[in-house]
């Protein structure tokens, strides 16, 4: 196993403590050809390793299937690709995956190895969480959204023709390898849109990061590796806490991470999916949630302004020109966390600390949206 | 709600805690009457009751339904029957059901209400683990063998084409529901067979309960009310207490709730599936056990022979004719419980006292086949 040493700067390691159970995140830049030996290293008594893959990183996953066969260790490993993109995330897909993973031996001790962004990981784990009622996961994200949100923090799903995420489980993973280089055939507009992510967790959680956020902008865009490395780590610091404390969303704690997404997803919504992407509809939704909190004078009016140049420096967008309140308010209501019908939203008061707020007049929710319109 | 007394002939209370949660069992006789309002009183905030039922017990669900929504609660039920028999344990019953309750306009505060047997309970308890990552399930089970088997303890799922029970998960029921009076119209082979899985719990774990059960066949055959209800809790205890100590079968604890269940699974693939109903198949299971051993001079042949005379007492069989090792230890090897390629038995060394027992002879098992066949 390759050890983590303090002060390496090719290697951070955060680790997710809950209850009786924890894991290691390990953030590596250069290193994924040592994925397979972190992997024997990390995981006890693995012997069958289900390396699922989104079929833009087939390449990658066939490198971390023979490295895993080519160490003498008498590991073997099934490969199998999935069509890139959300309609993957159904359950004809995860019938399929668990009918395979039947056909290819698998059984209670053998390990699902996810490799892609959020849809393989949500697929691939909940396909984990459900085989012989839950076998063991390791999440290679490979995008920047989902190194530094998805494939922390336990959350699994697939969706409903109607619903998105509407079936799943909270189902942690064993392990998180991180390796800023498999980015480097990602898109610079969906590297971008991961950034807004990263922003996020600045802003509920870490004033500190949200200002060395400021001075490394820049870096950032270009995606300076030392840069991006602390990036991931610091994000993935804040969602360990804020998912150590409640890790299944039971107590209003784990809302936080939301910050912008009731918003993001009526964006989504109301622009039709795909045509903004998840990062971008969040950096919009922030601007929003700043707005009200401005509005209900939570918060003052500096905050919305450094979010707002920060979001600009990351060359993400503040506004979306079609954004309607009449049809982004009706989708908002029947966002999974309304409770008891009535719509919540996490405000910040200042960079760093939020607060979840009730009992909003929609005509404030109403002004926040056309302030960003 | 209605409140439990202590020495109340018609009710019995189980509770079976875990870690963090723990969940009562109630044990009436004559009293499902009462279960909407024992549901009302039981669970918090109930405001959306989703009561799926087996086609076999719809009236019974309709009672339960109407029942909620009768009390000037402002309860909200929505019903849905499933077609009776194995085959509605299916990843498409199970996505049927998760896009019916999104239909019905089920949300994180629902509750699944699971009216029916195993396979009911199986099923429902899946899609409630499911449904925006898990939501509250109510077990009331209507088969002997669901009472005392599947409805407590957690473990929910459905079957793959070429394998049961493999994708669930373990989610455990906020309440169980039992009332001895809801199998009157159970036919008698089908009642019968549950006594298999209460006779296994003396054997297990209550030495005391054997020796009961040694003095009440008759009574319990005959159904008296009286006998039932603390043959069931006294099931339900034992389950629970073993339950509670290994809640995701990581131990090795739970397994001896197997006992005579790895010949059960070969016995019921060796004669066809349907052909012996599943305790039926666990009583010869349990022959084989303790023949084994026996024949290990593990235990002595009084063990043996007291069980054989319970297990004919309750009018269950012994012995199967058609019983082939040559077909019977290939399906035990691919048990899904096998650990490491090696066959692992639950053996009684004493009434009330089992382990588990690896690295047995092939040829002893043969031969245990063989003396009940």
């Amino acid at each position: 196993m390759v050890t983590p040493t303090q002060g390496d700067p090719d290697r951070a390691l955060v680790r997710l403590s809950l209850d009786e159970r924890s894991y290691d995140i390990h953030i590596t830049t250069g290193e994924v050809s040592r994925f397979a030996e972190c992997l024997i290293g990390s995981i006890p008594d693995l012997s069958h390793a289900i390396v699922v893959a989104d079929q833009a990183v087939s390449d990658l996953a066939d490198q971390i299937a023979a490295g895993l066969e080519s160490q003498e260790s008498g590991i073997r490993a099934s490969r199998r690709d999935v069509p890139s993109g959300e309609p993957s995330k159904s359950i004809e897909q995860f019938e399929s995956l668990l009918q395979w993973i039947l056909s290819v031996g698998g059984d209670r001790r053998s390990v699902v190895v996810a490799v892609g962004g959020g849809v393989i990981g949500d697929l691939a784990g909940f396909v984990a969480a459900s085989f012989a009622r839950g076998i063991r996961l390791v999440q290679v994200p490979t995008t920047l959204l989902s190194m530094v949100d998805s494939s922390v923090g336990g959350k699994t799903g697939v969706n409903l023709p109607a619903a998105k995420n509407m079936v799943g489980a909270f189902w942690q993973p064993s392990l998180v390898l991180i390796d800023t280089e498999v980015m480097s055939t990602l898109p610079q507009r969906s590297y971008l849109s991961g950034l807004a992510e990263v922003i996020k967790y600045g802003v509920i959680d870490d004033s500190p990061f949200f200002a060395w956020l400021e001075s490394n902008a820049t870096a950032l865009v270009d995606r300076n590796g030392i840069a991006l490395q602390h990036a991931i780590e610091r994000s993935c610091r804040s969602k360990a806490r804020v998912v150590a404390e409640d890790e299944r969303e039971t107590t209003g704690r784990r809302a936080i991470l939301n910050y912008g997404h009731t918003f993001a997803h009526a964006i989504e919504a109301n622009a039709g999916y795909g045509k903004l992407l998840h990062g971008e509809a969040v950096a919009i939704g922030m601007q929003m949630a700043a707005q009200l909190a401005v509005r209900l004078q939570m918060a003052d009016s500096t905050l919305l302004q450094r979010q707002t140049e920060l979001i600009e420096a990351c060359q993400l967008p503040t506004r979306y020109d079609g954004a309607d309140p009449d049809k982004m308010i009706p989708v908002m209501m029947r966002d999974k966390k309304v409770a008891y019908g009535k719509l919540r939203f996490v405000l910040p008061t200042e960079i760093g600390v939020v607060e979840l707020v009730g009992g909003i007049d929609e005509a404030d929710v109403r002004a926040a949206i056309e302030s960003a319109s």
